[in-house]
């Protein structure tokens, strides 16, 4: 059976703890986080999807920008002083509000995945949990235009909270 | 304003074309895809957004699994013969049905992104699309588990095709 675009509804499978209870200050992402621990608490229906997680150094969460304001198609990225196309920029104010953050593991708990580098606020809708897997996902010498001659700030501001 | 669960809502922002119209056969993921091209399909109200793209090298396509069976928490991927937990592998039967490939960027088209290493059905719905960037995707020493010794099939059957 084809699913139509009305089945095109997401839903939590957990939150995401974190130490960031608001969005300035925060890290932009897990690179510049790799102290921050926190949680990937699953919700109990879900744990069992846990299974042989804990060989994967890395996880993949994706999850909801709960906070994120309306759609922007060109935004002033944290890290540039110069407007993007939205696409080329990680800012949350996207048509579909999905964040991706590869972290570290650190273990299974009875909740979740203890889990460090987290670039994301106390409280985000957890939607999905992958394994990182470097031949899938790591490709160090990519090229990553503007990105490649960044500001140097770390931490954001408000500018995309609503 | 905070959104609430009934704002949890997705929509295409396009499409994904690709040389694969059956779900067996296909390449598991874009690094056995590498020949493969294809596009991204970019909707006009959104193609302002794709703005300063042709600096990156891969970009992440976030997707719909839209022929995703029902979710399973256990599942038998494609590259073992065991049973595994659903969120240490990357098959598409979860409970949230989004998909996630770094594919290469060959050119912007009129119409959305010329792609290649495609490992997506053609049809699939696009979520998202994010600028890969090698400090915060890229960790190519990764440990990763159960993959670490996975079987050599790199193309999929028919097993989680509804």
């Amino acid at each position: 059976m084809k699913k139509t675009e009305a089945d095109m509804r997401v839903r939590p499978i957990g939150v995401i703890r974190s130490p960031f209870t608001e969005v300035a200050g925060m890290p932009i992402q897990p690179v510049f986080a790799k102290e921050a621990e926190g949680a990937a608490e699953v919700f109990p229906e879900f744990r069992e999807g846990l299974r042989d997680i804990e060989g994967f150094e890395r996880v993949w969460l994706v999850y909801w920008f709960h906070r994120a304001g309306e759609p922007k198609l060109i935004v002033k990225p944290f890290r540039d002083d110069r407007e993007r196309g939205l696409f080329a920029t990680r800012a949350p104010c996207r048509p579909n509000t999905i964040g991706l953050s590869a972290v570290r593991l650190l273990g299974v708990s009875r909740d979740g995945l203890r889990i460090a580098g987290v670039d994301v606020l106390d409280g985000t809708p957890l939607l999905d949990i992958k394994p990182y897997v470097p031949d899938y996902d790591a490709f160090p010498k990519s090229r990553s235009g503007w990105l490649d001659n960044p500001l140097r700030r770390t931490t954001s501001d408000n500018r995309f909270d609503t």
